[in-house]
C-alpha cells in the first residue's frame, strides 16, 4: 500500500528526484569533476584520501590538491591545516580528515580558507552495545553489523563491504575508535574464535584510522579462563589478563583497549572481592600498558539500597581521585542518572581533577523515542558540553573539563553509544543518522553549534543529487528557503519538544518498564527494585511532585560546585528546566510564568504535542524537495511520533491529575485516551 | 483506577451531587409534594397514572388533579386535553400520557396551559432486534432484556421488574408497541415455550398501554410446522398461520401483529415460491384480521445483482401499490440504503399513495458510533420527517406522507430499532438514552424540534436532583447557562459532526466489514458481495469520487418527484450534503465554497475532528454540574470518539488521497496514523 501511495503521488518538482534508501548517509555519490591529487607518500589511508578526492571533487575542475606532511606544532595529533593548495597534516589520518573536511566544505558551499583544525578529543569512540549473538542492546535499527547468530565466524564479502562503509562514514566525521561489543559484555568475546573475527574487523577499520576496542567482563578469568577467582589482586588473575592482552595485540597491534562496566547493574567487578574500582581498573591498566592500550572504566554505578541514585557515581568515584593509573580513563554519562531526555550534567565532570575523565553520550535514542521519534540530539550534547561546572572557576565547562584544556590529561576521549544496525539506512530513522553525524562532529570539535551541524548534515544528506548539474537558476536559494531553513528549525527544536511531551520541568525516568519507550509514571511492580520505577523519581503525591535533592532533601546539590550548589538549591535561582529534578513542590506552586506548577506542567505537555504536529506540517510541506522513499518514511514516523506524544500527554496529565486534583486547563486539548486504557494496554503488552 | 480518579477529584460544587448510574433514565425520583388525584374509574393503567402523580408531583402542594374521561372529538385516539384542573382523555392510555405530559412540564418548568395533545402516529413502536438466545443484533448495551441463553423460559422477579421499568419508560414518552424479537427472526419464537414468555412480557407491558408484536420468519410453517412449503397461496400454509395466530391471541388478546422481513438479505419470503410481496403480506393479513392485528411488511429489499441498491425498494414496491390489504403497512427505512449517517429520504415515502406506509428509524447507532459516540439522532429524524417529497404538491413532507394527514391510512405507525439492553444505564452511552427519548417524543409529535427534545431530556436527565429543595438562589439560571445551553448545543451539533468525520458530502457506507464501526473505504474482500463493500458506494478512482445516480448514471433521481428529480440531478441545485450521493465528480470540481472537491472533503473531515474535540471541552467544563459516575463515563466515551474521529479522518483522507493525488491542505492537521497501519490493524481484527 505504501508503494502504491508512493507511486501514485505526483512529485511537484520540475525534475524527478532520485529515490534514496539512506544507505549512503551523508556520503552520497556526486558527479565529480576532475582533480589532480599530489602526495609524496603512499599508504592505505592515503589511497583512500586520494580516492575520496577523485570521487567527490566538486570544486574547480582540473585543480591540483597537495596532500603534505608537516611538523608544524600548531597541528595536534590527527589535526590538519586546510589551505588553498591542499592539506597538511602530521599523520595519515590527519590527511584523511582534511580531505573529508575539504570535500564537506565544497559540498555544503562553505568557504575554504587557511585554517588549522585540531580535534577536541584524541579518542572519538563509538560504543556498540552489540552482543555476540547479533542482537543489540538498545538497538533500534536491526541486528549487529559485526556479529550474527547463525554461522557466527564466517566472514563474507558482504560483511567486509559493510564494515568498510561503516569505517568510511566514521572517518568522514572524525570518529577514530569503535568498541565492538556491549558493555554488558559476554566473556565469549575474548575467546579465540571471536578474537579472530575482531581481528578481521580491525583490519578493515584500520586504513580509516579507526582503532578497535572491546568491552570485557570483569569475571572473564573465571568464566572462560578456568580460574576460581577474578580478584584483581590475585596474581593468577593478573597473569591471565596479561596473557589474554598479549594474544589480542598479536592479532591487532594497534588495539585500543578495554571498556569495562563493573559492579553496575549486576555486572561483576572488583567489589565482589572487596577491592575498589581503582584496584580493578589499575590491574587491567598495568596489563595493557606495555602495548599502549587504555582502560575506559565506567562510572555508571548505583545500588538499589541508596536513597538517591543521582548521587552515587560521584559518591563512589570522587574518593578514588588520584588513585587510577594514567592509562585509565573514567567514562561518565552526561547526566547523573541515565541518558534521560534532560538531566543536569553529571557532577563528576570537573570534580575528579587528578583522573582522566571522558564523557559518554548516547547516540541511540533509548530514552528519546528510539528509531520512531525525530529527535536531533546535538542540542542536548551541546547543552551538556557548554554547562559550566565552575570546578576551576567560571568557564569550566564540561567540554573544558574533559578535553584537556582545564586539567592535564594523559588521554582525552569521548564516547557515544552507537545507533547503528543492519537496517538499510543504518539507523532506522533517516534523521537518526544526524545523531551519528553530530556525535562525530562534536567529538572532533566540541565548540561546534547544533545549528552548524544540522545545516551541514542537511545539505549533505538532502540536497537533491540529481540537480547538481541541471538545476534551474535559483534552485539552491529556493531549496535553502523552503527546505533547509524549516527542516533545520525542526531539528533544532526537536529535543525540546521531546522533553515537553515526555518529561518537562526536570521530570525524569517516567518510562513504563524496561523498554524505555512509552509513558509509565505509575509503573512500579512489586518485584522491580524501586530505583528502576518512575515513582522513585517523580515522587508525586497529593502534596506535590518532584525529587527533593536540596540540602534538606537528598542533598545531591552539594555535589555541585558553588555557585551551582546554591543556584540549584534555591527556588529563586533554580532553572525551570531542572525544577523537579532538584525540588519537590506543591501543585499550587506559583511559577515564574504566573501559572501554577500543575498548569505549567499541562502547558508543557500540550506544547510538546503541538510541536510535533508542527513538525508534521513542516515535513509535509517539503515534499517537493525530498525523494519519495525517504519522504514517506519520515512522514510515517512523524505520524507515530505525533500519536505517541498525544499518548504521553494523556497518560502523564491524567496520572498526575489524580494527585494534583485539578482539572486540565480549558484551553488545553482534551485527552483522547483513558488512563485506565493506557495502563491496561501497557500491562497487556508485558 | 477509574474509581481512584473519581474519588480523588474534588467536586467543585457547593453541594455534593448524588451519584447516578443512569438506570432511572429521564424518570429520576423526585421529592414529591402532596397531591390529590381524583378519578371516577379504576384500572391498572389508571392506578399507574395515580401513582406517577403522587410520586412525581412537583407542582403546587396539596393541589387536586382530575383525571376525567370525555367524548370530545378534538381528542383523537390516545390523545388528551391538558388543563388547569387536570387531564381529559378517551382512553386509559390517554389519561396516562396526559399524566406523563403534566409531570414533564412541571419538572422542566414549562407552562401548563389548556391544550389538546394528539399523537401523530397511532402506533409508536420499538423494534427490538433481540434474538431468542439473548443476544441482540446491532445491540451495544449488553444482552436482551427479554430473552436469555441459559434457563430461557424461567421468569424471575428481576425480569418482571426490568420489563416494568422498560414499559414505564416507553409509556412516559408515548411509545405503545414493542416488537420483542429480531427482524431476522428465528422460527422458534412461535413455539409454545417462547410464546408463553411473550405472554408474560405482554402482561407486564399491557397496563402501560403497550402492545406486543413479534417478528416472524416467513418459512416458519416449514421450520416449526412440519409443512413442506411456506407458499403463501398454499391452503395448508394459510391454515397453519391461522391456527398459530389463534393460539397467540388466546394468550395475548391485544397482540399487535407481525413484523416481517421477507426476501431480504437471505431471509425467506414469498418470492421463493414465485409469489409477490403482496401475496405474502396479504395471506398473513387475512389470517390476523379477525383478531385486529396488523402486518408490518418491510420494504428493505435489494439484490446483489442490481447496479444501484438505492433504487431497489422503490422499484420492487411501487408496482404493488394498491394490492395490499388494509391491515398491511409497509415499513420503510428513512433512507434508500441503510440507516447511514446521512441519506436523502427514501423515495417510497409519498410514492405509495394507496398503501399504508410507516417510517422505520434506527435508534440503535449501528452506523453512528454505536454506544461509544455521542450522537443525538433527533436532528437526523427531523431532517427526514421534514423533507418535502412533493408527492402531493409542496409541503408533502415525509411526516405528512406517513401520519395520515396527506393520504388516508387505515393505520398510521412509526418504528424505531431499539438501543436497549441489560446495561445498567439501558443504552450503553448515557446520551444514547436521549435517542430512545427522542424517538418516543417524535413518534408522538412529529412536529417537535430537536432543540425542544434535547432541552426536555437534559432538564429531566441531568438537573441535579439533590438540589430540588435546597439549591442556592440563582442556581437554576446558572445551570441553564453553564450546563444546559452548551450541552444542548453539543447534542444538536453531534450528528453533523459524525457526518463530517465519517462520511461528508453525501458519501455513505464507508465502514469496514460488517460491524459498521470503523473506517474501511478500501474494504472489499473477494468473497463479499460488492453491494456490501464501500467501493460500491464511493466509486473513488483517479477520475473522481461519488455514485452517479443522475439520469445519465443509475437514474435513481427519477424515483423522486419533481422538482426534486431535477434538483438532485443538476450540479447547480443539488445540495452539498447529497452531492456525492447523486454525483460522481472529479477531484478538482470547484465547490460553492471556492475549494476543490478534494479540499472540501479534507475540511469536512478536519471539521468533524475539531467538533468532537470541542465536545470534549464542553463536557469537561460542565463537571461541576454532573455526578461523577455519569461525568466520567461520558468523558471517557468522548475521548474514544475523539480518537475514532481522528482515525476516520486519517483513514479516509489517506485512502482517497491515493486517487486525488493531491496533498492534504497545509492548514489541516496532519494524520497521525499510516494508512498501511490502519488497514493492517483492521485486517488483524477480523
Amino acid at each position: 500500500m505504501k508503494k502504491i501511495l508512493t507511486c501514485l503521488i505526483i512529485c511537484c518538482t520540475v525534475l524527478r528526484i532520485r529515490a534514496e534508501n539512506g544507505h549512503e548517509l551523508w556520503l552520497r555519490p556526486r558527479t565529480a569533476l576532475p582533480v589532480r591529487v599530489i602526495c609524496e607518500r603512499s599508504s592505505p589511508a592515503l589511497a583512500i584520501a586520494r580516492r575520496e578526492l577523485e570521487d567527490g571533487w566538486v570544486g574547480k575542475a582540473d585543480a591540483s590538491v597537495v596532500l603534505a606532511f608537516t611538523k608544524d606544532r600548531a597541528i595536534k595529533g590527527d589535526g590538519f591545516r586546510l589551505g588553498q593548495r591542499g592539506i597538511e597534516a602530521k599523520t595519515d589520518a590527519g590527511i584523511l580528515y582534511g580531505v573529508y573536511e575539504l570535500l564537506r566544505r565544497q559540498q555544503t558551499g562553505l568557504p575554504i580558507s587557511e585554517e588549522v583544525c585540531n580535534p577536541s578529543y584524541e579518542r572519538r569512540i563509538l560504543d556498540h552495545w552489540d552482543n555476540p549473538d547479533g542482537s543489540i542492546e538498545r538497538g533500534y535499527a536491526g541486528g549487529s553489523i559485526f556479529w550474527r547468530k547463525s554461522n557466527p565466524f564466517a566472514i563474507t564479502d558482504g560483511d567486509k563491504v559493510l564494515w568498510q562503509q561503516y569505517a568510511r562514514a566514521d572517518a568522514s566525521v572524525g570518529i577514530n575508535g569503535a568498541v565492538l561489543n556491549n558493555v554488558n559484555a559476554s566473556p565469549l568475546i575474548l575467546s579465540t574464535d571471536y578474537l579472530a573475527r575482531v581481528k578481521a574487523i580491525a583490519d578493515i577499520l584500520r586504513p580509516y584510522g579507526i582503532r578497535t576496542y572491546l568491552s570485557v567482563r570483569f569475571s572473564s578469568p573465571v568464566q572462560i579462563g578456568g580460574l576460581t577467582t577474578a580478584d584483581p589482586l590475585d596474581p593468577g588473575v593478573e597473569n591471565w589478563w596479561k596473557e589474554k592482552i598479549k594474544d589480542i595485540y598479536q592479532l591487532i597491534p594497534d588495539f585500543g583497549g578495554f571498556l569495562v562496566k563493573a559492579n553496575s547493574e549486576g555486572q561483576p567487578g572488583p567489589q565482589d572481592y572487596g577491592r575498589s574500582h581503582a584496584d580493578g581498573a589499575n590491574m587491567m591498566a598495568d596489563a595493557i600498558r606495555p602495548f599502549g592500550g587504555i582502560i575506559m572504566w565506567r562510572a555508571f554505578v548505583y545500588k538499589a539500597s541508596d536513597k538517591d541514585r543521582a548521587k552515587q557515581a560521584y559518591a563512589e568515584f570522587t574518593p578514588l581521585d588520584g588513585q587510577f593509573r594514567d592509562n585509565v580513563i573514567i567514562q561518565v554519562k552526561n547526566g547523573p542518572v541515565d541518558f534521560q531526555p534532560r538531566e543536569p550534567f553529571s557532577p563528576l565532570f570537573g570534580a575528579m581533577k587528578k583522573t582522566d575523565v571522558m564523557p559518554e553520550f548516547q547516540v541511540t535514542q533509548e530514552y528519546l523515542g528510539q528509531a520512531v521519534h525525530l529527535v536531533f540530539l546535538a542540542p542536548m550534547w551541546e547543552e551538556c558540553l557548554k554547562s559550566d561546572t565552575w570546578q576551576g572557576g567560571p568557564g569550566s565547562t564540561v567540554a573544558h573539563c574533559t578535553d584537556g584544556s582545564l586539567y592535564p590529561q594523559r588521554y582525552t576521549a569521548i564516547a557515544g553509544v552507537a545507533n547503528i544496525g543492519l537496517d538499510s539506512n543504518w539507523c532506522g530513522h533517516p534523521f537518526a543518522q544526524a545523531n551519528w553525524y553530530a556525535f562525530g562532529r562534536l567529538a572532533w570539535n566540541n565548540r561546534l553549534t547544533s545549528g552548524q551541524i544540522a545545516d551541514e548534515w542537511l545539505r549533505l544528506t538532502f540536497y537533491p543529487i540529481q540537480r547538481q548539474r541541471k538545476e534551474p537558476a535559483g534552485y539552491q536559494a529556493d531549496w535553502e528557503t523552503h527546505f533547509l531553513q524549516p527542516v533545520r528549525e525542526m531539528m533544532l527544536r526537536s529535543r525540546e519538544a521531546a522533553v515537553n511531551y515526555m518529561m518537562p520541568l526536570g521530570l525524569h525516568h517516567l518510562f513504563s518498564a524496561n523498554e524505555h519507550y512509552g509513558p509509565g509514571p505509575w509503573w512500579a511492580p512489586q518485584k522491580v527494585r524501586p530505583d528502576w520505577t518512575p515513582p522513585y523519581y517523580h515522587k508525586a503525591d497529593t502534596g506535590g511532585i518532584g525529587f527533593d535533592r536540596t540540602n534538606t532533601g537528598s542533598d545531591a546539590v552539594s555535589q555541585y560546585h558553588e555557585p551551582l550548589r546554591s543556584q540549584f538549591n534555591s527556588l529563586f535561582t533554580c532553572p525551570d528546566m531542572y525544577l523537579l529534578w532538584f525540588h519537590h513542590l506543591p501543585w499550587s506552586y506559583r511559577m515564574r510564568s504566573g501559572r501554577t506548577l500543575w498548569q505549567e506542567l499541562c502547558y508543557h505537555y500540550e506544547e510538546g504535542v503541538r510541536q510535533v504536529r508542527e513538525f508534521q506540517n513542516i515535513w509535509d510541506k517539503v515534499r517537493p524537495y525530498v525523494d519519495d522513499e525517504r519522504f514517506v518514511l519520515v512522514q510515517s514516523k512523524l505520524r507515530s511520533q505525533s500519536s505517541n506524544a498525544q499518548l504521553w500527554k494523556d497518560a502523564c496529565l491524567q496520572y498526575f491529575g489524580q494527585f494534583s486534583r485539578q482539572p486540565i486547563p480549558p484551553d488545553i486539548e482534551r485527552p483522547v485516551h483513558d488512563l485506565d486504557d493506557i495502563i491496561r494496554d501497557d500491562t497487556m503488552r508485558r
